[in-house]
């Protein structure tokens, strides 16, 4: 297993950028280009890594001041990956809970992250 | 989405039977042929509900005394579903606990099953 420290890490990074180049630079490290995503809140699911890069854009641009932190930390075995999230306001309050689900290809890239809320 | 609830509740009751007949109509029931199951314990992942079986055969003859429930109820969204199991003794005592994520194929059985230990 690519140590999934690592990419976690980054993919939290893409997500608190402000910045949409650097995201699209950090998740074309760590997503590959057919990754599958899915949360409880999209209505469909999103099958390439642009479009990926757009919805983080659209969160950002509607909730600028929120960060995504860990909530537990990322655990791993075969190429199956899970971690818990929180976004957390600017004075610490926590806005929304959940985790994650992932899958990591052959090249070391995630190919699938499924989103819960608690 | 199929009624996880249901689905989740067979599939723990399959868990807690002693009789392996018993389990073999369960799981029939609720896992497709050819279902993928893997956690942080087994070297290999499973890749047939015969296999997946037998598996629970062999844990039920190690563990007879331990019952599997929820620690956190299902939820789902698109054909994705997750939720917390915890392993309890006679006793009340929590033995093990942790997460499972799932996938559910169009027919309405589970045909992703990975276990994750807190």
């Amino acid at each position: 297993m690519t140590d999934i420290d690592s990419i976690v890490n980054n993919y939290l990074a893409a997500w608190n950028t402000l910045e949409s180049e650097s995201r699209v630079i950090l998740l074309g490290k760590i997503i590959a280009e057919d990754c599958l995503y899915a949360d409880a809140h999209l209505p469909e699911t999103i099958s390439t890594r642009e479009s990926h890069c757009q919805f983080i854009d659209r969160f950002r641009d509607k909730f600028p001041h929120l960060k995504i932190e860990l909530s537990s930390p990322p655990n791993a075995h075969h190429r199956f990956f899970r971690f818990g999230w929180q976004l957390v306001t600017p004075d610490s309050q926590i806005f929304a809970k959940g985790s994650f689900f992932g899958e990591i290809d052959r090249a070391g890239k995630i190919n699938k992250l499924i989103g819960f809320v608690d």
